[in-house]
């Protein structure tokens, strides 16, 4: 199971790829979109970098699933419609090549990776390499936390993923986006 | 020269195709696409549907470029959220075909059909009865607002492109969106 999580920002878009292995998590790719280089760019070719970065690293890693964050909070209705853009943008692509979409509220991603649903980004960036381990190519670094958080975000899933199975091996596959969270 | 305007929003997301014509404005196609269509499927499932939608349309009407309204107030967070997501995931499929993306402020659709940047949807609406005529089909009927807004950005971006190539025909090429406005 190989997961793509997703962590679309108003200027980046950072994208991680997992896979569980056993019982082990299993670093595939991560990728940082710069939403708008330059920061003029009209609104059809900012869109379009982000359709191509997208179909790119699904094609580059052929992800089952992907997971995103469940956005609750925008500091004002401009930048909420900003980010939902760039979301709209990017998770479109994944739908539209037949990957179902699993949302995951930001406490749970961050309860997840590191036992508190209220860490600092940089626990969880701290968590997510040590979770990730040898599998990450030597001197890995994470240019920015988008990428951290995706990685996090696909960690998540596979894991609620795996809980899900334990407790209700036959019942895993009915269960849609969300539930038993 | 031909327009899909696209008027998308929280529940609904209205699509109008115009041609100019000499000096008249024709209609080309009118789509309602359900965004959330029975309320409560999956994120993956609303998407691929407007993504369909929107690539069905772009292939029955080939249109040269795109207008949107652009939002500049939403209600809250949550809601602009939602709508920058329905924007975001439609106007990729545009974007990925090539096309640009001229965005208008809604008083300025409004005041390009009607006169008045204040006018009422239902002015509106009558407004672009009057403007396409003849070419609607008998007893066409708009089945929301949705759609006759999205005619009124259509026949908005054909409008103040045809005044910038009056106005300076070996500069228009160059204009990107949003200019002159």
């Amino acid at each position: 199971m190989r997961v793509l999580g997703i962590d679309p920002g108003s200027n980046f878009l950072g994208l991680g790829c997992v896979e569980a292995q056993g019982s082990s998590f299993v670093w595939i790719g991560q990728r940082l979109l710069k939403v708008n280089p330059g920061g003029e760019q009209p609104l059809h070719v900012r869109l379009k970098l982000i359709h191509e970065g997208l179909l790119d690293a699904l094609s580059a890693w052929s992800p089952d699933a992907v997971a995103v964050e469940e956005v609750f909070l925008a500091k004002n209705p401009q930048s909420a419609l900003k980010l939902g853009q760039a979301r709209g943008a990017a998770l479109v692509g994944a739908a539209a090549s037949g990957l179902e979409i699993f949302e995951y509220p930001a406490s749970l991603v961050k309860q997840t990776v590191t036992g508190s649903g209220r860490a600092e980004k940089a626990q969880v960036q701290t968590m997510v390499k040590a979770i990730l381990g040898r599998t990450l190519p030597p001197a890995m670094e994470f240019e920015r936390e988008d990428i951290s958080d995706a990685l996090a975000i696909a960690i998540c899933h596979l894991q609620h993923r795996r809980q899900r199975q334990i407790l209700a091996p036959k019942a895993a596959k009915k269960l849609g986006p969300r539930a038993g969270l």
